[in-house]
């Protein structure tokens, strides 16, 4: 072979082939199936946005890891790198007249040009879902059970759902008077479960002790049961409040969907995308080291495509939700036998196969008039039984 | 709403929503399973391809309608056009030491700048086969044969096959001794079925008589029989021979798969792309006016990727066959009932819902707490039926 000959795709994108295109089929179709007994209705929307258009959606960090590209008219276009903002586009424009709330799902591919890492890719798939025009506890709610019942649906039993609230770390911050880059600091070491520094940072700050205990404790992955004790009788400002009680009502409606043992709060789950408003979630399972799904509330990010409506939904990863399975030894495959039908008639081959296909067999027909030997070899490396069919008796 | 809010997508782009996009999902997955079943395994190549690989498969004119992007590190980029070539660059790549035959099929966006022309897009939907590693009529036939059965899967029953061979015109052209310009504009008439220039063109060409009628008469579209009628007792050199044996042979498989009614000879066809060589074919419903289907053998393109190699196959447009399908009555509909179930306990709600879906329902939650009159006219608009779940009773 030319050994100047290119073949291969760009860096980050990659071919899916034979088992495991079959079962990303599969799996999304599970999910699809799902979602729709839930009353989610489908959508795809198309590959190539406007980059202004699918901008409103993003801050600098997710802009600068946009595909950009110039139309033959000089437009600015990019793929999309995530469904939620292309939806939200398509809403604002085809579905303001619709009632409220509407339910939408998807299955598709996204682009983001990330730093090449293991397991990574620039080019992978998702399926989610949105639920857009109620703001409760109840629909936070439902957005999280849906998410657990996508895993359970798959096969995926043994996992953990992370709940947070994104301004409720701010909220809290706002008491101790830290200065801006203290505050961020303490942020970040609260998502980056780093409690050495988020200690050291309250001990320094000028707050009383209980103060301190609540912050230091606020600050930890725990059980709702714990998160919850913490609180009881404390007098906390309004908005705390506020956000504390939705919390409580999600927590409440998970609990009653049975999920209390896979929930914990979590404050300082921060998601990649900045439109998320309130309620948070991220899902892990212990095969993997990195969320397999990850969500929540974005009630700002309809307004910025002109139809302000409050929001929440959650997109899986297929490549992640894929390595589970694998790992978890619950990949579905597929039962159907494979059979290497072969003879001199062909229309008798054509109607043996169909007879079969018809009793779910997956059959192949020989068309080249392989030797026997031939069609062993091919048949044994395929895992393909043999299957000879007589012409008719003269 | 802000009227300069630019909510719009590229030209030629799309969004599919609830039954357009269900609809989709359940022919493609049709598709799917009649491919699988006839032995086909299933590809995923990537969206984005580097551009000299993919132009090693186009023609100018392909290449020009090509989407082109610069990678950051200056690599060509370009989205894909079809499917095939790509699938030519991951076998080539990849699949080189498997036994053959080889097949894969696909279901999967591609990405052409066309022209914008009513019911054309610049991205959409193809599903198809590529049948790789087998130069014979029966592999020509099975092609055939497995997109007819694509058709009546989806409940097309009434559509015609026209079945043409690269190569045969042009053999037969030989013997004319025309100018090459007169030679072009003859395959142009007999391709666009304009019988009256063809017509004048063999009148003013030096042939003997019977020649002339022979001409004609190839160049109608006709049944086979009535095509190798014509030929038949005539001596003619050695190529036309060989390709007139395989269409005769391809035939005699189609007719034996019961397809005689439904396949016409027509050697005017050609197809978009440019790398066919042999049989080739394309699928019409009397309730569209251009090919549902097309494909044929393109035995020189995997020699393009240093892995040469004989391959026949075709492409079917989804975005057609949505429309014959709806056209002739035949779009599958979802049969799952649709309810909204409503009430005050939550953990209840959860629970009759689950119990609902299990029988087959598509179930709502009203998660707002609606009022009667409210969640009537929800339920109306979305086509639901209202169920009330009470609380417990104290």
């Amino acid at each position: 072979m030319d050994p100047e000959l290119n073949l291969s795709t760009p860096t980050g994108i990659r071919d899916w082939h034979s088992e495991a295109a079959s079962t990303k089929r599969v799996v999304e179709n599970k999910l699809a199936n799902l979602f729709s007994s839930w009353g989610y209705e489908e959508v795809i929307t198309g590959t190539i946005e406007y980059e202004d258009v699918i901008g409103r959606g993003l801050n600098e960090e997710e802009k600068s890891q946009l595909y950009r590209f110039f139309g033959r008219e000089g437009e600015a276009f990019t793929l999309r790198p995530d469904m939620t903002t292309p939806i939200a586009r398509f809403v604002a424009s085809q579905l303001t007249g619709v009632p409220l709330p509407l339910r939408l799902f998807y299955t598709g591919n996204v682009f983001r040009h990330e730093k090449p890492q293991a397991g990574r890719y620039r080019e992978f798939f998702q399926a989610g879902i949105e639920l857009i025009g109620t703001d409760t506890g109840r629909a936070d709610a439902e957005v999280i059970i849906l998410a657990s019942e996508a895993l359970r649906t798959l096969g995926v039993e043994d996992f953990k759902i992370g709940v947070g609230q994104v301004q409720l770390l701010d909220s809290f911050l706002e008491i101790t008077c830290l200065p801006e880059k203290t505050k961020n600091l303490l942020k970040q070491s609260i998502a980056d479960k780093d409690y050495v520094t988020v200690n050291s940072i309250i001990e320094g700050a000028s707050l009383v002790e209980e103060e301190k205990d609540l912050l230091n404790g606020l600050s930890l992955v725990q059980s709702g049961e714990e998160f919850f004790e913490r609180l009881a009788g404390k007098s906390l400002p309004g908005p705390i409040t506020i956000h504390l009680e939705r919390l409580r009502d999600v927590y409440d409606s998970l609990a009653a969907a049975g999920l209390m043992d896979n929930v914990f709060i979590d404050l300082g789950i921060t998601r990649d995308f900045e439109y998320y408003t309130g309620i948070v979630f991220e899902v892990y399972s212990p095969a993997l080291g990195f969320p397999i799904c990850g969500g929540g509330r974005y009630n700002n990010l309809f307004g910025r495509f002109g139809f302000p409506c409050p929001a929440t939904g959650f997109a899986l990863g297929i490549e992640r939700i894929l390595l589970v399975l694998k790992r978890v030894g619950k990949l579905p495959s597929s039962n159907s036998k494979q059979l290497l039908v072969y003879g001199k008639d062909f229309k008798k081959l054509l109607s043996a196969a169909a007879g079969l296909r018809s009793q779910g067999f997956a059959v192949e027909i020989d068309l080249d008039g392989k030797s026997r030997e031939e069609l062993e070899k091919y048949a044994r490396a395929a895992g393909m039984e043999l299957l000879e069919v007589p012409a008719e008796e003269e």
